[in-house]
């Protein structure tokens, strides 16, 4: 497959990850709108210089100290993350002991059934999310999202959901959940309303993200301060920044 | 269609046309890719404020005179044109004496005859591109989108390309022509190399580019002065104010 693209093309990377979509696009795991919603993730690397940023990596730190800290931790599941990275959330899940819930946006037992089945391939002992029995709603909600699942999301203290829509991430924190985020796009309602926002390609930020919550753990140390819209302005500012340089050049 | 959309969503006009989108993909005329290529779009459209630009409306001035003063100008059509305003290409194409030609990146017989009947349920009487007896080919290229119609852009003094990728745009200038595009990312190699970029969302912008080509032949107006890398330099720091101004709100 990634035979197709020139290790020495300019967006080698970007063009893999991409590849990787499409991929998922076809066995069923992604949806239609989940192909745009990359494009848009796309769009907003490319203004970040498609790196992981230092407010980027401020708030992964944090996200991590809230990660280890937490009772019961949580790690929501759509069919984009599904196709981008499962191995990692399979990691992440293992490192923090926390429980991995597929919740998607256009919900379909397919769909559902094809991210499990991925999830489970990558090494995923258990999965909640799945069983009807289980399921219970989040209120303030009206798609298919405010399904939950009784020993996850419901009972959850910190949430790390990712390629979010807003008015998830408002009901989750009106719940009383603590959110953690990756979007790329710093202004989103979701970006502004979680409690840890990682404007980040979770494809690159969620090995930084593993890595640190390691060294959290190992080295015992105590909780940091961490102020998300002091952090989502530094964000802004990186992309203008960047904007800036690069007019420079062009 | 729409019907699920609420009139009163705050991003509904966006909503809207990303539904048109999905109906051309359902429809055969939109690739996979060019979902994505979509999403990206809308992040920087969302970048701009989602509003014709001063500096937008400064490429459309000056496209307009390129076209009505044009021996012979084309209109480049793919998947994501077709199925986001057919009517309108038509309509301009009617304004400005152009010809309408298919060219596509990821090209395939089945995509082609579905944009081509679309454009023809829009009005369109004559297309070009889509008959291999007329085929011929533009060096420097080695995309599909090498082959060209003999009595199209092969022939063309002016072309319009929208949605279009780096390379060909390159292509096009080393063969002399002008190139006039539609492109919402001002730092993209299309928009950098194109003679007028207008840095805006095709379906907001090709109306008023119809309007300004009818009143520019109307009138009988001289040509204007027009700098490309000036007028992107100004796109691009409406970006940074629109960021600047966001984060203040935010």
């Amino acid at each position: 497959m990634t035979n197709l693209i020139p290790k020495s093309h300019p967006r080698a990377q970007s063009l893999y990850v991409r590849e990787r979509l499409v991929h998922a696009f076809d066995n069923g795991l992604v949806a239609k709108e989940g192909l745009m919603a990359h494009g848009r993730g796309e769009a907003f690397d490319y203004l970040i210089g498609e790196k992981t940023s230092k407010s980027a990596k401020n708030a992964i730190k944090a996200a991590a100290f809230a990660l280890v800290s937490a009772k019961y931790p949580v790690i929501s599941v759509n069919g984009n993350i599904a196709g981008l990275c499962p191995k990692e959330i399979v990691k992440l899940a293992k490192a923090v002991n926390a429980k991995i819930e597929i919740n998607l946006f256009y919900s379909s037992n397919k769909r559902k059934q094809n991210i499990l089945r991925t999830m489970q391939k990558n090494g995923a002992k258990e999965i909640l999310g799945v069983d009807k029995k289980n399921s219970t709603r989040i209120s303030g909600l009206d798609s298919a999202r405010r399904i939950i699942d009784k020993n996850g999301i419901y009972v959850a203290d910190v949430v790390l959901v990712s390629l979010e829509d807003g008015d998830r991430t408002i009901a989750l924190k009106k719940a009383g959940k603590k959110v953690i985020t990756f979007d790329l796009n710093p202004l989103s309602r979701t970006a502004q309303t979680a409690d840890i926002t990682i404007v980040d390609n979770v494809v690159r930020g969620i090995k930084e993200l593993i890595d640190t919550c390691v060294k959290v753990q190992k080295k015992k140390l105590q909780s940091m301060k961490f102020d998300n819209k002091k952090n989502l302005a530094k964000s802004i500012s990186e992309i203008r920044n960047y904007l800036e340089r690069r007019a420079k050049i062009a």
